[in-house]
């Protein structure tokens, strides 16, 4: 694509598109929107922009689209694989002011919102009315970002991904029509679901201004365990185990010894220093939590557990899980010498155990730093592998570790990536786990994208 | 569309693609795939092929491509709103010899099949699993024609809707090319959600030729209740109720008393012709499934439930589901001089009394043959309508009140199909329910149909 840099006509013509105090090509502001929580390298955008409504970003689209300038939208800029990192340069659009809860529809168990919203700020104001949004990704995400990247997190294994609870979206396309999509009533049969296109594209087929969201109860009673194995491949047993039981848990986490290390340290936790399953599971009653829990309890013991922790309170509960969320930032700031690769792979259950072993073997062999952190239930593992920066060598050996194993994943079945999206780093796997349908999402995007100005050089091989 | 009829070179050029047997160009077979369960007008074929292989679909669908000649895939020929209907002729593809079982994948909770398995009988197959298929439109439908249609049904309140248990397909499109989308992964971020184009999309996108779709365990425990009310009202608002309280039925069916004196008829239940709920529990323990049905019975008898009838074992329950599963099939039978119009309007938990209200008022106000069926949990509403075949100006009435009903759910920010499809009956809806988003849809059509060969006629409005 032939992008044109943004001339003095342009800025001029975007700043008056919004308010004055809303549009910058401030240093220190593109800076802060070049690059993301991810060892991509960072590049600047031209200009930013922070819209107020979806007429003005109808508008700038449209604007954009005529003079083939590229946009790329901004949530919080906490994604992990370089996706809004706007490597085209051009308009970023930063959603941070435009973070209105629009509607609570208790009853309808249904949130109106716009994309700029912060996912934790939307379960504080969901709060007194019993009901919350499950997707946790960990970090202060927005929703627009979770959707546009179908996140999920800790939870998903019992209450599902982003996708599950879109349930109608307002889009502004490239072209400057706002599109919407979906409906309100619990189930539809009507014309194609357009919505999913959207919901983990990325931001690369158009932006979504406003969306409805579905909502779930919260559970009544919530009750967790800590369990302690000999080995990582004791761990990796237990959680297929576990999986193959039928128990539900709404958490299911795998943790090597390095990150219950480190957790302990930053967080004041007294975990045992050893691969640790964290179990939670919800329900209506706290006798049926007990037996669930008594029961992956036989599980872990025919695995080898060394120690097995029912019952933790709700403080103890959320004092590790807030320390499981903080890991990637924890990971990045005990490294300040390193870049660190991180993998995101989810394979079938039953390809669990022998992907994990890959993943172990490979870092010992070459002895790399490293963290494994699973979310473990849904198959779904992360290894953060550390390489020197001044060492080249070494950070190539990295990308050769991580390509083996992500290569690996899609072989046994699986995704290059469970729920950080393709962004920089996943778009070479794209036409082996595809195959011929790249080309038809290529198409897609053509569509709807005709000059390619939506978060260009993401998701597609070069 | 401009199409060809076929000519004797193109009879003789499919039949030779398959086996002689599985061509046909007999009155009687052809008349077997004019129309489906609905009151739509019968449209012959002009002739049926049983394809066994991918390969075979992707070399029938190029061939017709090549030559513009329609094609409509068939499953069971069992949905009720036209939707196999060959209303512009062409060619049929029967997917009932293609009904291979392909692997139980049982420790990843999946199974591959092909598109001419019916659901029961998969259930079946799956029973010393501990596994099943949860999505259930009661007619003994194909997974293909449940794909294609994403199909729902009593279950849906708790487990969803086809959609949500389509993990992998294998789809010929119009160009004869097979692609593979999705992944056996239990969760992904990983490109554009191509495989949720093709759920819903009625044939009209690609055919799907295999699939690999997500199984859920077994609930340990059932356990089923009656409760009877004074009027529809008062059994809307305890639907409302039910769902406002956060209780979760696996079923939560509402039965005008018309659907239970016939039921009571057919399969000589003992059941109070009155309006009914039925309303069932899944769960791990009969102790929480007793608490279950005693928070319902007190919401129903707050809401001046005359008979609550809480307990009923599992053969009852299966019978009672079984009459319930075959009410449409009833109500053609019990009216022989009648054609039946069935809605399926959806609409969000809180319009659903006052959608309800309307459909009463407007049958009662004509005075016409009417019952109503409801998967109530859902907001769906059923209502089948009844016009003699030999007064055009009553089956002109049942239209319109028809119209009026669908309106007012879209209106109310339902739909106007929640599990029926849009096929030929709801086509005039789609601009008023999609808005500008239906020029996409078409847009879409034409990308991956050019042209138009997949079951035309079908989704958008002439």
């Amino acid at each position: 694509m032939n992008f044109n840099t943004l001339s003095d006509a342009h800025l001029k013509d975007f700043q008056a598109m919004v308010a004055p105090d809303r549009f910058s090509t401030g240093e220190s502001i593109l800076d802060l929107h070049a690059k993301d929580q991810s060892a991509h390298p960072a590049r600047r955008p031209e200009a930013v922009v922070w819209p107020q409504t979806a007429g003005e970003v109808a508008a700038i689209l449209k604007y954009a689209n005529e003079h083939r300038i590229p946009v790329t939208g901004w949530g919080a800029g906490s994604s992990l694989e370089g996706n809004p990192i706007p490597v085209c340069r051009g308009l970023v659009l930063d959603f941070t002011r435009m973070n209105r809860i629009l509607a609570i529809r208790e009853e309808d168990f249904q949130v109106d919102l716009e994309p700029g919203v912060v996912y934790q700020d939307l379960n504080e104001k969901l709060r007194h009315t019993g009901l919350f949004f499950p997707p946790d990704p960990g970090a202060r995400a927005t929703l627009g970002g979770m959707i546009a990247n179908n996140a999920s997190g800790t939870r998903t294994v019992l209450y599902g991904s982003t996708r599950d609870y879109v349930m109608r979206l307002v889009v502004a396309l490239a072209s400057g029509e706002l599109i919407e999509l979906g409906t309100r009533a619990s189930k539809s049969s009507s014309g194609y679901s357009l919505i999913n296109l959207f919901v983990g594209s990325e931001g690369t087929l158009g932006i979504v201004v406003a969306a409805t969201l579905r909502l779930v109860g919260f559970p009544a009673e919530y009750s967790a365990a800590v369990a302690t194995f000999p080995s990582v491949a004791a761990a990796a047993r237990t959680v297929y185990e576990l999986k193959r039981s039928g128990l539900n848990p709404a958490a299911l986490e795998l943790l090597g010894p390095e990150c219950i290390a480190l957790m302990n340290r930053e967080e004041k936790l007294d975990l045992d220093e050893a691969p640790t399953l964290f179990i939670e599971f919800h329900g209506p009653t706290t006798e049926q939590l007990a037996e669930g829990l008594e029961a992956a309890r036989e599980i872990c013991t025919g695995q080898g557990c060394t120690d097995f922790r029912p019952g933790l309170g709700r403080a103890e509960r959320d004092r590790i899980f807030k320390a499981r969320h903080g890991l990637g930032e924890m990971i990045q700031r005990n490294h300040p010498e390193h870049r660190i690769l991180i993998m995101d792979v989810a394979v079938p259950i039953t390809a669990y155990i022998e992907m994990l072993a890959a993943m172990q073997a490979e870092v010992k062999t070459h002895g790399l730093i490293h963290y494994t952190l699973s979310h473990a239930g849904n198959g779904n593992l992360h290894l953060n592998i550390a390489g020197r920066k001044d060492d080249p060598a070494e950070w190539d050996l990295v990308q050769k570790v991580s390509e083996r194993l992500v290569l690996k994943a899609i072989a046994l079945g699986g995704t290059a990536t469970g729920e950080h999206g393709v962004g920089l780093g996943k778009r070479k796997y794209m036409p082996v786990q595809h195959g011929t349908s790249l080309a038809w999402m290529q198409r897609v995007k053509e569509l709807f994208d005709p000059n390619g100005i939506l978060n260009p050089g993401k998701i597609f091989p070069g």
